[in-house]
């Protein structure tokens, strides 16, 4: 069984979750709408609400609440990709033009903030503090991560432990609130929140590592994204940081001037994907992922459900996405 | 009595308000502290946290929760300024350099999603409901209202209504969301609530008009803003929308002209400013101003408190910025 095989299974769960995203976007003002659903309804996976679909239901919720917080989740991080179009002045996003250059800057950054104040709205009527604290704090999070990796932007010293606090705020601590929500509705005590927060905050770790390295490896269409693109950013990744941990002060120098330097081509990124490849730096990268993955897997381990089988194979199915 | 007299006796409850902001911003990210209390701690009148703190002193509440709420406004405000500043491409506010020409419109974006996103966090901590029903409502009506501004950007045909409509949402339903906290920390009756709401969304208005009128008349360097800055973005605001109203066919060809000139200039400045000063526009403009002061006054004398005389004195103050 693979990923969509599973979502098929949550197929009138997620239609549901269409619905409530649908009514929250229902504003006198249709732009919103047209600019929101461009990004929501193209193409994304609906990742965060299937995690927390299945989480839920493994934890034994059988009620309705799922899809207000499963719709803020995809709010939320709709808001943060507007926002990092805007800040990496991206052109394609899964392969379409991005709204920044549909619609420009201005509008794409007010949307944003409309979703995010759109999900804690909705949170609120759902009324549950603890569901809330777990939310807003991933949130605060998020945008703490956002900034972590400007600020660490072209600097080739960073090491694995600042590049994890990175990946952990900007992606893996929405999906951790996207699990450990689920026990919040399943009314699970405070050891088995923390164990489904922790699976999915592995997840989202081995997701991210997967998603740094396949930006070396393939030309991904449906992504959007350019091989190499990363790397033409300024940003570190995971298997630069493996290549350089190993690498003698001389070859050090080298990767720091290829990463430095002001205008890389598809030469530089031709050279620096061979030392990386030489170093075993992909390899290793996936390694970590994978790790993650079996992490991830042992934290839910506790669970009788059938949707434990379910959320391993969402798990599994990160690393998949490498082939 | 004055505004800064009023402050004066909310001295040590402004000082626990910003003892609190500064708490919010200890992040391990001293670069979000950094950006943020640049614009928190040089020259913001604390306007919104004045309101706030005199509203639930009106209405008889003597704890401590005021100072969240009050950081919290303040923070929301504050994060609308830095996106705003992204969104117009301003370079002075205040008469200093913008967050986004000192630090780049990345920094100020995802400094804004923080500020937004500590906020709910910490009213989430706070664990009130209707507090937070009230504020993040004000915080989406606050993202429409910017979004519509932006779609009637170089609309010289906009009506009053959706001028009002504008100006409620990005300016008055934050002070209203100011003073209805103050009513729910008071423990007073929903039609008391709506009263003080009523309060500040009137406040809001006024506030909103003088300063749109007041970008027609004075070099304000204290605001940072060129005399007419306005009109130089396409925004059609209260004065010129009255001028218009009373105009024949003929004198609205040249208001539509000079408004939808592709590159206007001081002497496009000049034409305009003489037509809406022979229509009277800017005297009936802080008509409705005072209207709205007197209106907001209306709703709070059931108040039978000092109080009630300090907020009447802060609803005073805001026509008197005109001088």
């Amino acid at each position: 069984m693979n990923f969509k095989e599973v979502q098929q299974i949550i197929d009138s769960d997620l239609k549901k979750v269409s619905d409530t995203i649908r009514s929250f976007l229902d504003s006198k003002i249709s732009f919103i709408g047209q600019v929101a659903s461009y990004l929501i309804e193209s193409g994304g996976k609906r990742f965060r609400p299937t995690v927390h679909i299945l989480s839920a239901r493994a934890c034994g919720y059988e009620g309705e609440r799922m899809y207000t917080i499963a719709s803020t989740l995809e709010f939320i991080h709709t808001a943060t990709l507007l926002h990092d179009d805007v800040v990496d002045y991206a052109e394609l996003r899964r392969g379409q033009p991005t709204a920044n250059i549909l619609w420009g800057n201005e509008a794409t950054v007010l949307v944003g903030d409309f979703l995010l104040a759109r999900s804690f709205y909705a949170l609120v009527g759902d009324g549950d503090l603890d569901v809330l604290k777990c939310v807003s704090n991933a949130t605060t999070r998020m945008a703490e991560g956002e900034i972590l990796q400007l600020l660490q932007t072209n600097n080739p010293e960073i090491t694995f432990n600042e590049y994890l606090e990175i990946i952990k705020c900007k992606t893996a601590v929405l999906i951790a609130a996207a699990s450990e929500c689920g026990a919040i509705l399943g009314k699970k005590d405070s050891q088995i929140r923390q164990r489904m927060h922790n699976f999915g905050m592995k997840i989202g770790i081995a997701f991210q590592i997967t998603d740094d390295t396949l930006d070396y490896i393939i030309e991904d269409k449906t992504l959007g994204k350019t091989r190499g693109q990363d790397f033409l950013d300024g940003k570190v990744t995971l298997p630069f940081i493996l290549a350089y941990e190993k690498s003698e002060e001389r070859e050090r120098e080298v990767l720091k001037s290829l990463f430095l330097k002001e205008e890389k081509d598809q030469r530089d990124f031709d050279k620096i994907y061979n030392i990386l490849e030489s170093k075993n730096a992909f390899n290793e990268s996936f390694q970590h992922a994978s790790r993650y993955v079996e992490e991830a897997k042992e934290e839910i381990s506790f669970l009788e459900s059938s949707y434990r089988d379910y959320l391993e194979i969402i798990a599994d199915y990160i690393l998949e996405r490498k082939y």
